[in-house]
């Protein structure tokens, strides 16, 4: 799935002098250079800026195409010295300002003021309930159905034979044909993040999208915030169950089964044909490998390789959980 | 509480032929008799199809009333000689199959396209809020009340003196008298019941109802989903907080406490008396005994006898569980 | 926050004579005074009637301004002889009855009849979206936003700059400014309080409020209840994301950050720069000190004393926890 955000316009014309402006840097030399975008280290083309804040990515530093980059004085030695670092005390609230600088919408949150009533014929054999609100330059495929009181924000592209449920909130969110999603579910929320600051946190900007497969069923009551650089992803002919949340920028391949009430943190990684059983949790930043079963109620906090068969708080094999509760 | 299912037109006339012609079963030769219907073992009659996948449920095969069974060739020789059986290589998807046949409509999640704006009087001293949505042939008792947004789907039976809060969802569910639905539960979706396949699972039917006995409250954001092909049932004067999710089939006898957060996987079949603390996990197809405690947070993965104190993942007797952590 | 309660009319001519009536007391000579209000221990000043009902509370009671109170006579001779007893079978019926007293409307918990679609210009520089409901006497602050199908019951109290979600429901809740609720959230529903009595528990009153502090996130679907007696709190600055319930009664400090999926029981109290790791869950009546962390999927089942960081089920001491698993 390989989209262009249509969520956040771009401001075109930012130069290396409001970056170093909007970080309150001066006397620093640097070629006043038109930059393109901000991007996470493996996304970045040459004329993105990008940022270094932990030796756990020092491998994508070494790979990164960008050549301008915030970071701290303490990294500033991993850094080739083909690359212009420009120095910040805090990487997160840093990026924070610089992506506000290209997408000045990027911290708003609030609804969607540009919906109203459905109007007839105007998407191709869709079924559709009362009170179905729609946003401007929503995209809907044909023969979809869409319940009472559901709301699809400005710009939301849906593909052929989806069937959303009632109360539904869509904002934000590319959804391929055929998928599922059911009553209740809010798809496309900013994300749970921010700089925590005594008095007032400072908010981290989220213009990631949610990108949905194909075959793809949603489950009730569902939160699946979208990412914050990146975009959070479901893959194809994955199903969720009731209750699910997936924080921001999580990636879940194909053919997964996700029981009710399991809970994703920000930014993990899952392969295919993975199956969850019910209230698992599944810790932030790791990586979860193909052909894994997590047990029910099982908190995973580490990467787990291909092929494995995981249970328990913390998880692990599961023939050593059976070993050790086996008095149970 | 014994009704008849309003909520899925059958097809009276199932013959053996269309049976395995659905099955693409060729050269077997069965009396072309009629059916009256698809059951599970200990529900069918005489006139039933029936099916048998699993050791589990031996002694319901041996007292089974149905003449006529799907199973595998694996457990061919456990069935009876009095039985016919009808052999396929995979009992769900047959099962899913069959029941379409004679539930034509046993797929069709969409929403309800009869519902419209509740119309004045037409219920007895009913209180409703704005954009109340009610289908065709609900049926709703004296003084009950209904708050804003909330749809009753078509054929829903509500028992008198019922209290429904805002932004409440019911569909195929029959309710009894004196409950509480607080704002936002869901009431009766199908089941997370499918067959895994590779790019597209195959959706298993729900025709199954939610039943909900007298004197019930069942908490905000609630999910319960209705049975596939038995019910899900929540017995008399029993309580659940909010956040809980039942999986489909889940039998819950009367007087129980269930408290915030609570998860129940498919199928499993509880006592009264029982009370169960915040965010425990119960696992499917489990028999929980009379007057069982189960402590917050536990994971109960086995049957659990009757006036058991059960606690932790996996739960176990709470004096062994204590002794276990009292150094924690 | 100190605020008097909007939401409840009180009767302001209860006697002495009233509440022995109410509870079928008969031949017990007091004076008839005229009572003022039911509080709990610590809140009752003189003309207040309270309750004891454990000794977790004696030195509460020790030192209440209150000159009545309810127990039982198991309990009895704990009580200083300056305060005139009431002598119950069951101190929390009792509390009930007598609450209804004051409060008329304590057990009532349908919908607000007394909403309607919001009036333009009706507040300063308010956004709102399509079918907002608004109560009777809402206050709403300067620029706020309310998104679609949202519904602020009356009496509640919203301060600047606030921005609601679509779908939310807001009921006895009193929000300071610079606040954000986020889709689908409920707050200021009754809390999971009951008397278990077979065939109809007895339903406990909550007259209490919902307080949110300034610059507070509540994330998509929680569930934030309202106080039985007292109120439920949640501190300045304090984040909570998608999917958290938060029982009656609750008390969160400022500064905290609560992930998704968690789950509080009723009556704990949590201090300030609180950090919980998702689907942890927080037992009942227990205390949580200061800059305390705990991690994700924990239990915590008893007090942690401020500067803590715990995990596990039943949550430990961090170091603890490492050391049983580090062979997990």
């Amino acid at each position: 799935m390989n989209y262009n955000n249509p969520f956040f316009k771009k401001n075109n014309n930012v130069r290396i002098i409001d970056v170093l402006k909007a970080l309150n840097i001066k006397n620093l030399k640097i070629k006043n250079i038109k930059l393109n975008d901000i991007k996470e280290l493996d996304q970045a083309n040459t004329n993105d800026i990008t940022f270094f804040n932990s030796t756990k990515y020092i491998d994508l530093l070494k790979k990164t195409k960008s050549k301008i980059l915030m970071t701290t004085n303490k990294y500033r030695n991993l850094v080739s010295k083909d690359l212009t670092v420009i120095p910040v005390h805090n990487v997160f609230l840093a990026v924070a300002k610089i992506t506000e600088l290209f997408y000045p919408d990027s911290l708003n949150d609030s609804f969607d003021k540009n919906v109203s009533i459905i109007k007839k014929n105007k998407f191709k054999n869709l079924k559709y309930g009362k009170n179905v609100l729609i946003g401007k330059n929503v995209k809907i495929g044909k023969n979809c159905s869409i319940g009472h009181n559901s709301i699809i924000e400005s710009n939301v592209i849906i593909g052929d034979n989806c069937i959303i449920g009632s109360n539904v909130i869509i904002k934000k969110a590319i959804i391929d044909k055929n998928v599922k999603i059911l009553d209740g579910a809010i798809i496309g929320k900013k994300g749970f993040g921010f700089l925590p600051s005594k008095n007032v946190n400072i908010s981290y900007p989220h213009i990631g999208m949610v990108l949905i497969g194909k075959n793809v069923e949603i489950g009730c009551n569902n939160t699946i915030d979208r990412g914050s650089l990146s975009n959070t992803i479901i893959g194809d002919n994955t199903f969720l169950d009731n209750q699910v949340h997936i924080a921001h920028n999580v990636k879940i391949g194909k053919n997964c089964s996700i029981a009710g009430q399991v809970g994703f943190a920000g930014s993990s990684l899952l392969g295919n044909n993975i199956m969850i059983g019910g209230q698992a949790g599944i810790s932030g930043h790791i990586k979860i490998g193909n052909n894994v079963k997590i047990g029910g109620g099982s908190g995973v906090v580490k990467n787990i390789p291909d092929n494995t068969n995981v249970m328990g708080y913390p998880a692990k094999d599961i023939r050593n959980f059976l070993k050790d509760n086996k008095n149970g």
